[in-house]
């Protein structure tokens, strides 16, 4: 072989030329762990997942009840512990209630080291005018979750899914975006391909760890959207 | 005239029914001023409410400015100071960069006594990282506004719009949703409305101003969505 000046050879700037944002890996063969699966949210999601193909495991603070609840979803979903679900899966969803977040990670460390942590809790306070946005130290649950989880590769998504709508066994389909924040782009794409496997969703880029706040508390919004229009609201990013 | 039973009287759980969402007043009668109106998201939130056939006065601090962008805008918009466009508008939009928000609006506190303003700033900062929310001292633009502003009526919208768009001449509709945010439903509705007056976008009910600060640093996301996908995106509220 020598070199060679012919078009089909790469130029410079096809060379430079920037990936398709929708050119995602292949994520079918990854085992999806979901802590805080026996709650709404967490059930929700691993339905969904499991619906789609994926391999999902469950996993709460007791197995037992981790098994129970994956008896009822169906689709090959696995319950056990939190532990054990960290260490057999690939990705790990932390669908955990925002006042066990912290604590729960921190047990966790060791089993979610070199894993791909995806954090979609919503840190959120409520009185009697509704919902409002809680600031964790850190800046955000997902902050915080990669502070506590140093080993770890720390992402957020799946923020603004109705729980009532995942768990609908009649809807095919979810009609809604789900933002993906991350520091390293493969993780993101993971995580978007992942967000991708659910009829009806697109994972889409949403930027750095460091904006994941408001994609957090905008959560409070969506219950007052909830509230006023009796619906189950989610986002969908226009122009893309 | 005597009382009667008959069922097309209104009973009392007809009385409590809850109000439509999407019944929205008639604002067409109502004349828009846009503090910051020469600047691109002023300009183009004037040009498609003028566009709509709503009465439109651009402010600036230069009224000689703010006519010559008035007149280049056309469909009958008018420039004035900032003074004089709060003084003879109806609903005021506030578009003014963040760092001059405060000083703006603490000079024109006369002239928006009475007034339903409606604040569309997004505090960010902007590093080699790209865009990241500011947190103002009062929560937001918005609750800073309704800080300054005691004798106003203070709302909050039109945080997620591509300025590139609004003042694309060959679009005939802006596909993206406005949330509305503020305390008193009638404010809120009236904003709801006037976004309704843009071909393709709807005004939806958001949430109290203590949650306004979500919606503006949501920007940076859109921010950096917008570098991702070579795009100006907006977002659709889904399930409504």
């Amino acid at each position: 072989m020598t070199s060679s000046s012919a078009p089909q050879d790469p130029t410079p700037e096809a060379a430079k030329a920037p990936k398709d944002p929708w050119d995602l890996p292949d994520v079918s063969g990854l085992v999806v762990g979901v802590l805080g699966g026996t709650g709404e949210q967490g059930r929700g999601l691993a339905y969904r997942f499991a619906r789609a193909g994926q391999k999902v495991i469950i996993g709460s603070r007791s197995a037992d009840r981790a098994r129970d609840a994956a008896a009822e979803l169906g689709h090959g979903v696995e319950g056990a512990d939190n532990a054990e679900t960290a260490r057999r899966s690939d990705v790990v969803i932390v669908a955990v209630p925002w006042d066990g977040h912290a604590k729960t990670l921190e047990s966790l460390r060791e089993e979610l080291a070199g894993k791909l942590v995806v954090d979609c809790v919503n840190p959120l306070g409520f009185d009697k005018k509704g919902a409002y946005a809680l600031k964790p130290e850190e800046g955000s649950a997902a902050e915080q979750a990669a502070a506590l989880l140093p080993d770890s590769r720390v992402t957020a998504a799946f923020h603004h899914l109705s729980a009532v709508l995942l768990q609908d066994t009649s809807l095919d389909e979810i009609d809604t975006d789900v933002m993906v924040l991350g520091e390293e782009r493969a993780d993101v794409e993971t995580v978007q391909a992942l967000a991708g496997r659910i009829a009806g969703m697109r994972g889409v880029f949403a930027g750095r760890l460091r904006n994941a706040h408001q994609v957090e508390s905008l959560v409070a919004n969506l219950i007052s959207v909830n509230r006023r229009y009796k619906a189950h609201a989610g986002l969908r990013v226009t122009d893309i």
